[in-house]
């Protein structure tokens, strides 16, 4: 049996020392704020709205809930960024993405300041992570991965690591923050040949796919650490990962497990980075 | 014996195209210039200065040449950098590293604009490699990698490349390249164990170490291409690559040589470079 690298206490973790911060901010009549952009009636986007403000109200972080009918306009989209680029009331900014067809998602990330771009979406943040230089923030899901590896004390450091999937939300940034961690990180994708002898070799396994059993029984190893970023439905309507934990969780030494896993970290990163903005702008340390 | 993969033909291909677009752009009064920065007189950088600007003469562009004494302090150098991203008769600016030691790079980079970073070292560029929206430019260094393996019709698709090195100059950003070129990437460096390991099992290796002999014949295999970005200097003070290059080319499928390797398609880039940030700046395509 493999252990279960549950998301809970890694978040709690995290809460505690946002709660400190939070604290020490409102002593000094800073309130921590976040603005939640949201463009029509995503039911995917609600759950999600719903668990961040929650866990904002926890930490005494103010939620700015700004919800848009679906057939805005981009111009209109644009100049509420822009507002709250410039309300210093507001330190962080998530805008629920994909947006609505008919709205540019380059021209939104470039409207958003680095500075409040709380879930890494700008050319600012991610060429931060990519460089290394600390500017803007990281992905939220993508450090969830590095978080849950560093609360568990997998040290990266030599390893080898796959990384499953490279999208700028998740595979492009996580490998960076292994690369970071001085692992040595293989990029893997649909175009990948012998995936299986990609996975089989690594130490760690990020898997990032997108689809039910992306990550079966043959395609690991004894040892391993998985990290499951999947979230999906599977035939019978409950929600699973990327792997097919029945069948690998028996193999592996240690796996997150879907939910609990990395997705019960990510808003707790939210808070964190919400609470790190208004710190920087108001250069409170 | 392996197939040679020289840089002069992929170089060559580039500047005729280059020497079209300069005609398109003189023909509506724009002449495409390069601002190069230098500080101090360090022989490498004098040298480089020398072939690209005589690489920019012989395609009909004007250079700029900026030389600063080596005490010159950080805001002066800043002010110039400011004045060149001001000058709209300058579209490209060239900065040699690494600077002295009073000098921060960091502000360096932060100072220069993104539309006339034609080496790719400001934030805006490697963000545009990192997310491939095409913002900024490319190192040049990285993109001759990229353009030998195009020249050659080496498909990377599919493909195991192993990059040895992670540096923003070279390592991350080829990475990045050959993922979008749909290679399944890996990334080694100075924590990698058991390097052989994953070089011998690569289609395409580039090597970006910096020491001699850093690729051995112990680490390649059949059928493999050798891009070697590699410029050191042996015992007897030849000018070598990163591979053992007599050991190591009898084994491989096929190399770069050093010199007139990936050396040699630099400058040329930095001229097309120069040539592209003209028509941008000049909206003439």
């Amino acid at each position: 049996m493999s252990t279960l690298l549950k998301g809970a206490p890694v978040a709690a973790a995290i809460n505690e020392k946002t709660k400190a911060r939070v604290a020490h901010l409102r002593a000094r009549g800073v309130i921590p704020t976040l603005a939640l952009v949201r463009v029509g009636e995503n039911d995917a986007d609600i759950y999600y709205e719903k668990g961040a403000m929650k866990r904002c109200a926890a930490l005494e972080i103010e939620t700015k809930p700004v919800t848009l009918p679906v057939d805005v306009t981009e111009a209109e989209l644009l100049s509420k960024i822009d507002e709250l680029n410039r309300d210093s009331a507001v330190h962080g900014v998530l805008i629920f993405r994909p947006l609505p067809r008919h709205i540019s998602d380059d021209a939104v990330r470039a409207a958003l300041s680095p500075d409040k771009d709380v879930d890494g979406i700008t050319d600012g943040s991610l060429a931060g992570v990519f460089t290394g230089s600390g500017r803007g923030f990281c992905p939220c899901t993508a450090q969830s991965c590095a978080e849950i590896l560093d609360f568990y004390g997998v040290d990266c450091s030599g390893k080898r690591a796959a990384v499953l999937g490279r999208s700028l939300v998740i595979g492009k940034p996580v490998s960076q923050l292994l690369l970071a961690r001085n692992a040595t990180v293989t990029v893997c994708h649909t175009k990948t040949r012998d995936l299986p002898s990609e996975t089989k070799r690594a130490d760690i396994i990020v898997a990032a796919v997108g689809h039910l059993r992306a990550l079966t029984a043959d395609m690991v190893s004894p040892n391993q650490v998985i990290i499951d970023v999947g979230i999906n439905t599977d035939e019978s309507g409950k929600m699973v990962g990327d792997a097919d934990f029945p069948a690998t969780e028996p193999i592996v030494s240690a796996i997150t497990p879907v939910p609990g896993g990395v997705g019960s970290v990510t808003t707790s990163l939210l808070a964190a980075h919400t609470v790190e903005a208004a710190e920087r702008q108001n250069n409170i340390m």
